[in-house]
C-alpha cells in the first residue's frame, strides 16, 4: 500500500489523467483502513466539483451472459470514437472469496490496452453496502480524471443488481436467448431495475434471438408506465459480429438525451440520499465491529447465548454501554 | 399500554396460564419503548428456564395458499386432542401499513375460541429484524405459559420466509395446485427453507393435486441430501374435508421424533447465535436513529448531500462523533 500523505499531488495527477495517480486514488478510497479515511475524505472533497460529468451505466445479467465480452466490444467501439471509457466491477461475493478478478481483465482484451480506456476489474472487499459505497467513490475519482463513459459491471450473483441500480444512471440487463422461459425471468424482480434489455450472443441462433426479443418486448408491455417517462427497450446484440451495437449506442444516446437531464439529475439526488443512509449505517456498525475488545466480548457472550445460559437482550445490554437512546 | 411495574406478578400469571397476563407480556416484549425494555429483559430472564419446551412450526406460502384456514383446521385438531396451541404472525410489511390483522383472527373461527388455544395475529411493528426478534421473544412467553405447539404464520410477502426459518424448528410450506409450473417455485429459493411441503386445497381438484404432489416430489429429489438427515416430504391436505391432516400430523411427529432431538437442539443453538447478531446490529443503529437530535442533524446533512454540496463520507464524519474505531 503506497503512502498517501500528499493528497494535493494526487489530486493534480488525477486531474491530469495520470494513470498511476488514478490507480493510487482508487486504492485509497477502496481502503478500509482507518488511517486512509481522512486522506480519502480530503481527496473526495477536492474532486467533488469535477464529478457528475459522465454517463454512468451498469451492466447486469447472470454469469454466462457475456458481460465482460460485451463491455470489451462496446467499450472499444466508444473508445475508438474518442470517448474516455472506464470500467469498474462490483462483486458482493468478494467478501467471502477475497479473490481478485484478474481473469476478467484478460477477457477485456481490446479495452484493457486501449489508450482511451481504464479497466479496474478488482472490486473492493467488504460488506455489500461497503463494496458499493467504495465503488461509488471510485466512480467520482474516474469522473474527475476525465472519463466520460463509466461502466459498472456486476460480478457474481445475488443482490448486486439493486446496488448497481443505486449507483448508475442507466442499467443495461444482458440476457441470452433461452428455451422459451424468457418471461419467467421478468417476474423475478431483476427487470424492474433494467432500463435497457440486451439479448446478447445474437450470432449463435437468429431464430431464438428473434423469439427472445419478441417475448421480452411483450412482457415489458405488461409493466405499468414508469414515473420518469422512459420505456425500457429490447435490443439484440452480438459482440462477436458487432451487429446491434450501433442501435444500442443510439438507444443509450436517447436515454442520455439533453431532454432527459432532469430525470437523470433526480435519480442521482435520490441515490446520494440512499448512500448517505448506507454509509451512516455502515459506520454505526463499524464502531463496534472494528473494535477488537468488543469482538472478544461478543465471542464470550455468543458462547453463553449458544449454551442457553444468557437471554439475547441481556447479552446485548452487557455488550453495549447504556446510552440515552439504547437504555 | 398497561403499566408493567410488577414483573414478578406478570411472571406468576404467565406460569399459571392466565390469558390477561400472557397478553400483557406479549405487549411488553413487542414494545419498542425504551421504558419497557428493562422490564422485558427482567421478565425474559425469569421465563428463560421454562422455555424451549414446545414444537415450533413456521407456516409459509404465498398469499392465497390458505395459511390461516389451514392453521384453523390443523390447530383445532391438535387442540381437540389436548395439545396447547398458540399462533403468532410475522409480517415484515406491517412496518409500512401499521395495520392490525384482525381479519386473520376472525378467519381462525375454531381456534380463536378454543380453550386450548391462544391466537395472536397482530405482529409487532418495526424493521424486519426487529419484528422477528420480538416474535422470538413472544414465543418464549408462550412456551413459559405452557403452550406445547407454537405456530408462526408469515403474513404478507417478501423476505419473511428467511426470518421464519430462523425462528422455528420446522418450516411448513403451503402451495396450491397450479397450472403445471409447480417446479418453477422450487427454484426460487423458498423451498430450501421448507421441511414439509403441503399441497393445500386438495378438495378442489383431485387430478391437479396428484400432479402437483408428483411434480414437487420429483423436484425435491434433485436437491442434494440435507446435513441434518431429514428428507422434506410432500403431502396433500384439505382443510375443508380434513383429508390428509392425520398424515401431516404423523409426518410432524416423525420430524420431532426423540431420535431427532440433537438436530433440533443444534438448529436452535445456531438460531440463538443468529438473533444475537441481529439484536446487536439493531441496537447499534437504534443508538443513532432513536435520538431526535441525531435525526435532526441527519435531515440537515441529507439536504446538503442531496444538493451536492457535501460529500457523503464528510457528512457521516460530521454526524458521528469520532471514536477509536470510527476515526
Amino acid at each position: 500500500m503506497p503512502v498517501f500523505t500528499d493528497v494535493e499531488t494526487l489530486f493534480s495527477g488525477i486531474r491530469g489523467g495520470d494513470r498511476v495517480a488514478i490507480g493510487r486514488a482508487l486504492t485509497l478510497v477502496e481502503s478500509s483502513h482507518p488511517r486512509h479515511a481522512e486522506a480519502a475524505v480530503h481527496l473526495l472533497n477536492l474532486l467533488l466539483p469535477f464529478t457528475g460529468t459522465s454517463q454512468r451505466v451498469g451492466i447486469t445479467g447472470t454469469p454466462g451472459a457475456g458481460k465482460s465480452f460485451f463491455l470489451d466490444a462496446y467499450g472499444a467501439l466508444l473508445a475508438d470514437r474518442g470517448a474516455q471509457v472506464a470500467v469498474l466491477a462490483i462483486d458482493p461475493s468478494s467478501e467471502r472469496t477475497g479473490g481478485s478478478l484478474l481473469g476478467d481483465k484478460t477477457r477485456m482484451e481490446r479495452l484493457a490496452v486501449h489508450a482511451n480506456a481504464f479497466v479496474r476489474p478488482s472490486p473492493a472487499r467488504g460488506v455489500l453496502g461497503g463494496v458499493a459505497a467504495r465503488t461509488r467513490e471510485a466512480m467520482l475519482v474516474l469522473e474527475a480524471a476525465g472519463y466520460t463513459h463509466l461502466f459498472v459491471e456486476t460480478v457474481g450473483v445475488g443482490q448486486s443488481e439493486t446496488s448497481v441500480s443505486a449507483l448508475v444512471d442507466c442499467v443495461l440487463l444482458l440476457v441470452v436467448p433461452g428455451g422459451g422461459d424468457e418471461v419467467q425471468g421478468l417476474k423475478r424482480g431483476i427487470v424492474e431495475h433494467a432500463d435497457l434489455l440486451v439479448v446478447h450472443k445474437s450470432d449463435i441462433d437468429a431464430a431464438r434471438t428473434r423469439e427472445a426479443v419478441r417475448a421480452y418486448r411483450g412482457a415489458l408491455h405488461l409493466f405499468p408506465p414508469r414515473g420518469d417517462g422512459w420505456s425500457p427497450q429490447v435490443l439484440a446484440v452480438s459482440s462477436v459480429t458487432s451487429q446491434g451495437l450501433d442501435k444500442l449506442d443510439a438507444a443509450l444516446k436517447a436515454y442520455f438525451d439533453s431532454s432527459r437531464q432532469n430525470q437523470i439529475a433526480d435519480r442521482r439526488t435520490e441515490q446520494r440520499a440512499y448512500w448517505l443512509q448506507a454509509a451512516l449505517r455502515e459506520r454505526l456498525l463499524a464502531r463496534f465491529f472494528d473494535d477488537e475488545a468488543a469482538i472478544d466480548a461478543l465471542t464470550r457472550a455468543e458462547a453463553d447465548v449458544r449454551a442457553g445460559h444468557l437471554d439475547i437482550r441481556a447479552a446485548v445490554d452487557k455488550l453495549l454501554p447504556a446510552t440515552k437512546a439504547g437504555a
